[in-house]
């Protein structure tokens, strides 16, 4: 790591920014690898999937020996689907941990495969916490896995995945973890948090275009889940067997993606891994949320639960202020920011992840106060219900 | 269409030809299209996928205002696995019309979903008939649809496809395709065949990469298939609904192969559509199998079954002749075949489709000639086992 700026190129051909929680800005050599073509069937094939499973397992620090490394193609819901369908035994019951919209995926996962959960339904941000997961085990014998969601991206919290862990692994429960926009940058160590299986996909922090996931699970997990899953296409022991055997994906792979992915995993390396890249992305957020409060801007959570891979803003009070118009504006500018999915008030959210750094992350601040002034908007301040929405986590 | 050869300019970078169903070799137009980033949040992409789904029905022909165009991310077999899940009702039947491993594998689908299903299992290649669909249907009353494969691509032959259909409608049945292979080069008309639903993928005859399939299915189908789905991911109805009301794909769609898709769709329809495409592809087929028969090679099926996509030859019986080193100076040579999947004599295959044409064709076949003379390979002939395997089909 270095206290010099990374160097990153802007977008070729004029695109914005995007400031979304993938697809992200990817680098013009990541994209770059996909201009030729592979067969999956050829050697050269096999030798990149092989290298992508290795990479992968690297990043999940010290006892990676005992995990191995199954890509899914199809997009990171699949993944979480194939990992629920896949490490659930048919009578398992998962206890489901949501805060936003994705826990809540997760949980219509189950009821559409048929098998039991409890949902755990913290609404819009409020983080689950392991007192309470210690609580539900006691009451719940039936319970066999807990799902954590790592960053709960639809707020941007991260959420407490060591002492949620815990809770599940002193009540002698196993883990399961969606990590699809945190994994590649914040730690999430196998020795440390011993999960089960967790997922991420291509096109988040390792900043791969989207295409595929992957699982990253216990070899003796892998073993077990034969014979689990409720889908052909979304069996991860199967694919896992079919690749240890022959090297291949099951199925055809997203052959350039792949490619690209291999790229971008080069890149992560070479930036210093987990360490590097989540150094880079903190410092996009650190910057971006000072600006952005410079502005008037309110952030939706506290400095400690906020994470370094995209922030909720609360749209300001002010009459002249109206999301629609401030994206156009801001795409304008060359950045294209996201809607915000609380439920209550009205928000925005502004990523931190992708071929950017702290430069960028100032003229998107720039970006906005122009658009302000533009507006007509006098004050960013967030309306009265909003501060009071907030006082909810910090209570 | 012109008498004049297609021009194809050679892969970039020396890369070889793929003889092979898919990934295939696309043009580096479309490759290139992959160079940029979009939010598929973003009204630019919503546009893509409008224009790509509109693109798509345009091939039906006419009667496609009854029909839509539902995008699945994932490879071929999610499409298969979604159409499957989608369409029959969970206390549906559906008679599986199997010859080569992509039926035998829709079979495997319908007894992992554990949904009801009849498996015709006509062998490595043998075609199934219309007779025999109007027998099992007769014979069988919980049968409510039929399962086609239109070019089984395992062994390269052409299913007659109306045929079947036809004793499927007659018997008051549905029809699903698994089109994968052949959509875009052979006609597979809605208002000819009037099925119910249709497969097929971005990386075999539009010339796109992979990453995604589509499913082309009647409206009134799409609405009734609601909460059929045994998948989150893999609802077609879900998946639609979701399209229908706001332009955007459930999950992150593989945007850099969506851009590659529609740029392979304007040259599909700069060649002449289904009928462009499809005469260049007979063209390689008829070019190349001329060629390879010059050198004394068989091919298993006569001509009347032999599609456009895929041909399957016989090894020849000479001692001499050993695949993994033909297929390895093959790739020498700027050519990546593909092995055969018949499990009763050994064979190989070669693809027709991809940004070829008849003068790369005929440099396979010279390719071929070659690499028999440098293995020393007297007489590409195959062994007497293999001839009368292929009698099976004349009688
Ligand atoms: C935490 C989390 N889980 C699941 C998903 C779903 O991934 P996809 O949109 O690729 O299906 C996302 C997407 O951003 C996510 O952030
Ligand atoms: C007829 C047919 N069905 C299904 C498939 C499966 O597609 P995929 O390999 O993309 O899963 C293929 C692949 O070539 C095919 O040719």
């Amino acid at each position: 790591m270095t206290t010099e700026p990374a160097r990153i190129r802007p977008p070729e051909l004029g695109e914005p920014y995007l400031l979304t929680p993938g697809p992200l800005t990817t680098s013009y050599e990541v994209k770059r690898a996909m201009l030729r073509d592979w067969g999956s069937w050829d050697d050269e094939f096999r030798a990149m999937t092989r290298s992508m499973r290795s990479g992968l397992l690297d990043l999940i620090g010290p006892g990676a020996d005992e995990y191995d490394c199954v890509p899914i193609q199809g997009s990171g819901s699949y993944c979480v689907e194939a990992m629920l369908g896949s490490f659930v035994p048919k009578d398992g019951k998962v206890l489901v941990l949501a805060n936003g919209a994705y826990g809540l995926r997760a949980a219509q996962t189950m009821a559409c495969l048929g098998r039991e959960y409890h949902l755990l339904d913290k609404g819009d941000y409020l983080p689950p916490r392991g007192t309470e997961v210690t609580e539900i085990l006691q009451a719940d014998p039936a319970i066999t896995h807990v799902l954590i969601i790592h960053c709960e991206t639809s707020s941007g919290i991260l959420n407490p995945v060591e002492e949620l862990a815990d809770a599940a692994h002193a009540a002698g429960r196993k883990v399961l973890i969606d990590s699809m926009s945190a994994f590649g940058a914040v730690p999430l160590e196998a020795q440390r948090i011993k999960y089960t299986a967790m997922v991420s996909s291509a096109n988040k922090c390792i900043e791969g275009v989207p295409g595929f996931g992957f699982v990253i699970a216990r070899k003796d997990e892998l073993v077990a889940a034969k014979g689990n899953s409720h889908s052909l296409s979304l069996d991860v022991h199967a694919q896992w067997a079919t690749m240890e055997k022959t090297g291949q994906w099951r199925f055809t792979p997203p052959t350039h993606v792949v490619a690209a992915f291999l790229t971008a995993l080069a890149a992560h390396a070479a930036e210093g891994g987990v360490a590097g890249r989540g150094a880079r992305y903190m410092k996009n957020r650190d910057v971006m949320v000072a600006g952005m409060r410079d502005l008037g801007f309110e952030t939706l959570l506290a400095d400690r639960w906020l994470s370094p891979i995209i922030v909720t803003f609360f749209c300001p009070a002010d009459p002249a202020f109206d999301f629609s118009a401030f994206y156009d504006a801001m795409k304008a500018r060359g950045f294209i920011i996201y809607p915000g999915k609380l439920t209550v008030v009205d928000s925005f959210r502004i990523g931190c992840i992708g071929q950017m750094d702290e430069h960028v992350m100032r003229q998107v601040v720039e970006a906005a106060r122009d658009t302000l002034a533009e507006m007509g908007v006098g004050s960013a301040a967030p309306p009265a219900a909003a501060l009071e929405e907030r006082k909810k986590l910090a209570a």
